[in-house]
């Protein structure tokens, strides 16, 4: 951490601010230029918050320098992290491009997500999503089906060996969802429940974290560090789109640069859900597509057998038809870019 | 609902769409144009997802007419509502300007808690704030005293005779907060943690939900909605600022006008927080005097006996001495807003 | 459009807003329901602004249906509409994808301009890029070479026979620019400079309208119409990246997912430019790529012979070499996305 | 400047670095840290783009210090820049607040102008708005009187006494509109048309600079910046509002807050326009007394004699009823102002 002092900064608040430093931990350095004294400050800056520094007199401006994730970060784990599932799929680093696939909510005949997984398992995708806890705007929506929804999850596992990711909104019920579940999923709007984020770091089943509606890379990594600082290893990172200023034509911003940039900063797996991200089921594939070639490590899509019909997200899930048509050409694509060479020039740009 | 279906709508699908409407509850009205043909569909919008309508073959565009917050909204409860507690002290409708201050984190030592109590006693403020549970963006800042916490604010309220509010961040925890504070406070990042919502709804202590950081006017009002909806009908909306695009001045955007929207589409009483909204506590004066002018029922402001040593926020918090300053205009400001004549072609403008 | 009425609306204020909407030029239709009256207005919205319908007395709420764009939308002109230059190159439609590559400024040396546009050209690209007006931000930065430049631009022109595209900043400057470059852009700070559109609008080069920072759909096909009104059809637009929240690890976020939207929208072919979008140059190559599943028409990239000494935009140049790695993988890309078969079933999602 | 190196950078790279950095014309300071190398480069920033220097080998980040405004800025000019005009009004440092009022746009019959101008001068208020030149998101929608607009002002001026603004739109209107207006009104949508700047800078009219929709504070002070550098010192800031994600309610974010932050940055006047921002008259009142706490020089609000019937900005513009009642109130509410003293220790918070 830089401290910059003021051109007019006496030397006594010099001192103040070097000496609160060292009481902080750091180990201070002063650099007197003509024209200002800087401090660097050696040391955990994890372990303060700069903004009080900022307020004491003669102070400037504070500098960071270390980025705050600790565990997210891939400066102290270079190696990508794998999530290995006892089937034998695996997420991130070298494994095959993954497919989360399935209704937005589970309703209530069972035999409708059947027809779903089906589809799912048959067009090659890996994992079966469905709602059973939603996650609501509205009081006067859908609220899910609960535990009577994870257990149709279950039973779509058992019936085709698809594994299962579904939602969890609160502390209380990471049990029961890990009971059922094989990936915990942390949605959008609790991606800074941190009561929750600490519960499912504290259990042993992977965890993926949605990215907040206006979450700074910063905010996501530094809640993905709080699964992380629990004890629990297993973290996937989901763009899912961001808050825009328009969305009479998409529901969200898809920040596909995310991708890239996430890779390169961490070393948790990243999946990219272009159905909340656009809103519309025609923005779908297009986007699954770009997200390949963004670095991804995965996709998430909804998919319905009568989306006029679903009782959540209609507009941006694809009937069954074009998710198979999406799949056989996401498969030409996934062999396409495993063969396409990343130059040297290019992976150290 | 209107419904508004392409040019090249079939007789058929206009048929199917009614027909959908028609199942779903409403009654509807067929308006066929040269053009295109309408159908307003009269009933309870509430009831249904509109995304899934606008998928439907034929079908180029949902409008929705009415709002969707029946309880939160200001058309079936015109009068303001008015939160009222045991000491005479009220909040919303013609009650007196409230203020609402205190540091952001409760510290280990219970009498640097009393010594900014008192102050904001003398000063003339209603209620004490304090964290005693924190949501902190990164694990390693500080994560607040818990219970410990709730006893120094307790034993504050017994000193100075001060209402006391604090935040509560889990569905589990909120037994334990609503036995110490006089207000529970939702948090800007758990505006949509709906289980938290449910749960404060479901007690009868008075709420403050503060608004997500990039939530829209009518997320904010569903997420009250949420509470309402559990038959907790004491709630109190906070504006704190949103995500802005440029956190290099000012911590967030104040989003001032929503004050006057919020005042003219719910009943719900409206406080505003310039410390969080702005970040910097030379902002805050002139905030706090504009928010009496923005028509807002009272204001929060983070207030510390040493800022520079404040465990958090400390950039954004007065001084003690600055705090009393504050204070005094704004009793000042107040009492000449109070006698300020709002002519009727303004009220009705 | 429709003109939903209050509940409370009187007879005599009905009929106010039917008149007013004859004077201007609609057939009205009236909708009386049990709750509320509707007004359907049929006619062109475009004449008037629905705003001031709004304040009028018992109106609730106007809802405009038709999109405002009738010459850049691709209802009234559904084929794709084809830029073709004298060389054979061609945008837009089943054309080729097309690069347009150079350094951002262009600086005094003119065979540094030769060796970026002869590494350009052997490539496979087909237009170089070059800035002579610079839009800088600040009044210190280098403000370019101006007509020197285009004169550059030229001479590079006539070396490689590749086409070139610079930056039109200011009415007055539009014939001279015409007279050096094969395509006139038009830069984001100036996307709703409407002098600007007009002129460039009112001459027969094609334009490359950037969108603006945080521009709207609506707006930026607006901005285009003002173009296509005075007369000029060769208009290309271009997804440059949007004003996000977070500059920390972008420069803006590139919002992919609006090049599926503008093609469905409107008939006017799209590039992307990745290298403004991201500010990065090691996002610039995977962006590249996603564009081109995105259904983008070309991209646009800076390319710098030694990017840390250029003077603008230098982090996100790709060096010569980095340049052709990108552009061949890129060619072995859009060969593979071109025998891509697009399902019937997905085109018209 | 600060350059922190990576703690992998060899001393080559750490040399290459400071050589670049003295070729540029800075004094340099090595400061070798256990863990890193930190650059201190003393000199003007200004001279460089820093990007360049970020993709150095070896460089991890640039820190910048010094603000880039050197004209705008209060450090070099502590003092308020005061306008004076003729009549002696003025505006800025101790002047009394400004109103500047009128039409958004000028229409046909001149006599309604003058309605308007009479209303607004027998209300208090020193300034005649009213748009000549008028920049509008489509080209159907009303584009201004143009010189006939302007004729209309000078007679409103001198029939009533009133100073006049209005908007200049292109560096060639620029003469023109000097010719007839008091002040030149640089847009929102032409805040970065730099060859435009340039143009306002290089006559000796004030200038109201408006800020861009998604302009940060440092964008914005560059842009008067621009003005400055061109031997104009009469520069006048306007807050109008900022894109925000939800324009249900309102049409854009008033950004109260970017006031004090101006006043303290710059020494230049600010005038706030809760037109503009709110885009509904019943936002007006509110936040035009909440602008006089937020320390502004002046506000700008439209009125119209008959908003329903306004060719442009009809919802946000107040009647001449109205208008009177906010001048009354607002009267009062500057000398309430006034009286308000500003302890000593708020003023240097």
């Amino acid at each position: 951490m830089i401290i910059v002092m003021k051109a007019t900064a006496t030397e006594n608040q010099i001192e103040t601010v070097a000496k609160r430093l060292q009481d902080l931990g750091f180990k201070t350095i002063l650099n007197r230029g003509d024209v200002m004294t800087v401090i660097a400050a050696i040391g955990d800056k994890r372990l303060i918050e700069t903004e009080s520094l900022e307020s004491m007199e003669g102070v400037k401006q504070i500098l960071p320098i270390q980025e705050p994730f600790k565990m997210a970060g891939r400066e102290a784990h270079p190696q990508d992290t794998v999530i290995r599932f006892n089937n034998g799929v695996s997420i991130g680093g070298n494994s095959n491009f993954v497919v989360m696939a399935g209704p937005c909510s589970i309703e209530s005949d069972p035999n409708l997500l059947f027809q779903i997984a089906d589809t799912v398992k048959a067009s090659g995708a890996q994992f079966l999503r469905g709602g059973a806890f939603k996650p609501r705007t509205s009081p006067y929506d859908f609220q899910g089906l609960e535990e009577e929804g994870l257990k149709q999850l279950a039973a779509a596992r058992e019936r085709t060996g698809l594994l299962v990711i579904t939602e969890v909104m609160d502390s209380q019920e990471v049990p029961l969802v890990a009971e059922y579940s094989d990936i915990l999923q942390v949605g959008t709007r609790n991606m800074q429940n941190f009561k929750l984020l600490k519960a499912v770091g504290r259990q042993n089943k992977p965890v993926m974290l949605k990215r907040g509606l206006s979450a700074t890379v910063r905010e996501f990594l530094l809640a993905a560090e709080h699964i992380l600082y629990q004890g629990n290893e297993q973290v996937i990172l989901c763009e899912r789109g961001i808050r825009g200023y328009d969305n009479t034509f998409t529901r969200n911003v898809l920040d596909l640069a995310i991708v890239p940039v996430l890779k390169r900063t961490s070393h948790l797996p990243v999946i990219v859900d272009p159905s909340h991200a656009t809103g519309h089921r025609y923005l779908v594939p297009p986007m699954v597509n770009a997200s390949v070639f963004s670095g991804a490590d995965g996709v998430m899509m909804e998919v319905h057998y009568d989306p006029d019909k679903a009782l959540s997200d209609g507009a941006q899930s694809l009937t069954l038809d074009q998710f198979k048509a999406v799949m056989e050409n996401l498969n030409k694509v996934t062999a396409f870019y495993k063969e396409l060479k990343q130059p040297e020039c290019l992976i150290n740009a």
